[in-house]
């Protein structure tokens, strides 16, 4: 079974130093979800996959179970008659079968699955492979190149420029900073990824896009969806103020792109690009 | 257009008191998109509602803009001819239109869409209906009753039920409690939706649903999609750490749930439901 946590390198950066270190990040993994029932429409019983999820590893079997109540599929224990792990084409699979009573509408479940629980950008679609995502075009490397002290202020900025309301923290923001931590954008939302994508649209709409030298910043933790969208907007370097889990780091390093998480309190790691961060004067590396 | 906030009163508790107040939430609200574009296989242009997503409300268009744009289906501002904002079936609607050099693959881009941004549990379904969820059966009134020392406790019983990494804040945690605050079961993901779903499916899987005391506490915020699961699976009482979303709080009145959020720091906020919170012994009416 997959680890549901994980060791990476990481630069843990102050103002002053610059050290390497290793982070312990969550793991965000794909889950195929396969069911071998009656369906509509169908003779005898099929096995069919319904969806994929990002999941943390662990207890994937009640995950399955609990998604699949969730969306009304099954409304009882003993509509279950064997929830079984296996290997999947992208990772970890669920097999999950019912009992001759249950009649499923596999249109509508696949449909509800794809949607149900995709914070993730990636749920019902056929495979996830960090190898095979493709941005526009690759990021140039090395450029911008930020001081340690600029990503030390952003979080604060990012606050400062908030509306009085998101300031409370029932909002996510999303920033688009120059390297030198000037403010050029900000979005609120109740969904991380749409304060994203207003960001995104906001400047793809005034033709600020590409541009070489921007910095998005995150109010909360970085997945692999964020990530997915910076590389797709060509935006060089992201920042969180939160953790990124595993396949966040892991699609950021594929493609050149810098991660940084955990900026707050005058720190943070640097997860993938630090090549982007300056070395600090005094650092001891 | 709809405001993005949202003024709603709520009950605010402490040991000793408990008083009326009001309170300002994030509005959480469907949006339609609705292209305008040539379509493969299609002759001329056609029209075409792609999805549904769940976002505050607020800068729609450029919301729309950068879905499609990180979903691939536009590359650039040209490939937009106009953007309008209009009234949908369940609220806010965007229709954007596509230059003739865009073609656009529908069956993909509703699929890619309606998985996109779902961290709702709702998005490209056909609307989103507070009044028309049916949860399995109703809840029974005032049951159970809970002490305000009972909720008071619980944000610091989950975070010491939670493993040693979940800690760090790097997981979300769900865990059911009974009414006296005892822990019954936890489960961690980096989606709080996965959490609620392996909890869920524990405690199905285990018999323990329908639990008419059971109480759901959740590490972070209560979503629209959080407060569906628990009452999809009759869980009379749902406790947040953070903020509800407006919608959140709508679904769970409509349906006698009780929704408490901000539990933390000795006091929090009932915001639907409150006669199943018992009133503190020298409670201020």
């Amino acid at each position: 079974m997959t680890p549901s946590t994980a060791h990476v390198p990481i630069r843990r950066v102050t103002d002053e130093t610059a050290s390497d270190a290793e982070d312990l990040l969550a793991v965000e993994a794909p889950l195929e979800i396969v069911v071998v029932a009656r369906a509509r429409g169908e003779a005898g019983r099929v096995e069919r996959r319904l969806g994929i999820t990002m999941r943390t590893p662990g207890h994937d079997r009640e995950l399955a179970v609990g998604l699949l109540f969730a969306e009304g599929v099954i409304t009882r224990a003993a509509d279950v008659v064997a929830v079984e792990e296996g290997a999947g084409a992208s990772g970890g699979l669920v097999r999950v079968t019912l009992g001759d009573d249950v009649l499923v509408d596999l249109g509508r479940t696949e449909r509800a699955l794809a949607v149900a629980n995709a914070s993730c950008g990636v749920c019902g679609k056929a495979s996830v492979d960090v190898a095979s995502f493709a941005p526009p075009a690759p990021l140039a490397p090395g450029v911008p190149r930020i001081a340690p002290r600029v990503v030390h202020g952003l979080a604060a900025r990012l606050r400062a420029a908030q509306p009085v309301f998101g300031q409370t923290g029932a909002l996510h923001a999303a920033a688009l900073f120059d390297a030198g931590g000037a403010l050029i954008d900000l979005r609120e939302d109740v969904g991380r990824h749409n304060a994203v994508d207003k960001l995104v649209g906001a400047a793809l709409l005034a033709g600020r896009l590409p541009d070489p030298g921007a910095v998005l910043m995150v109010s909360g933790r970085a997945g692999f969806e964020l990530v997915q969208k910076a590389l797709r907007a060509s935006i060089p370097v992201m920042v969180a103020v939160g953790a990124p889990s595993s396949l966040a780091a892991e699609l950021a390093a594929a493609h050149g792109m810098t991660l940084v998480g955990f900026a707050r309190d005058a720190r943070f790691n640097v997860y993938a690009g630090a090549e982007r961060i300056a070395v600090p004067a005094e650092a001891a590396r």
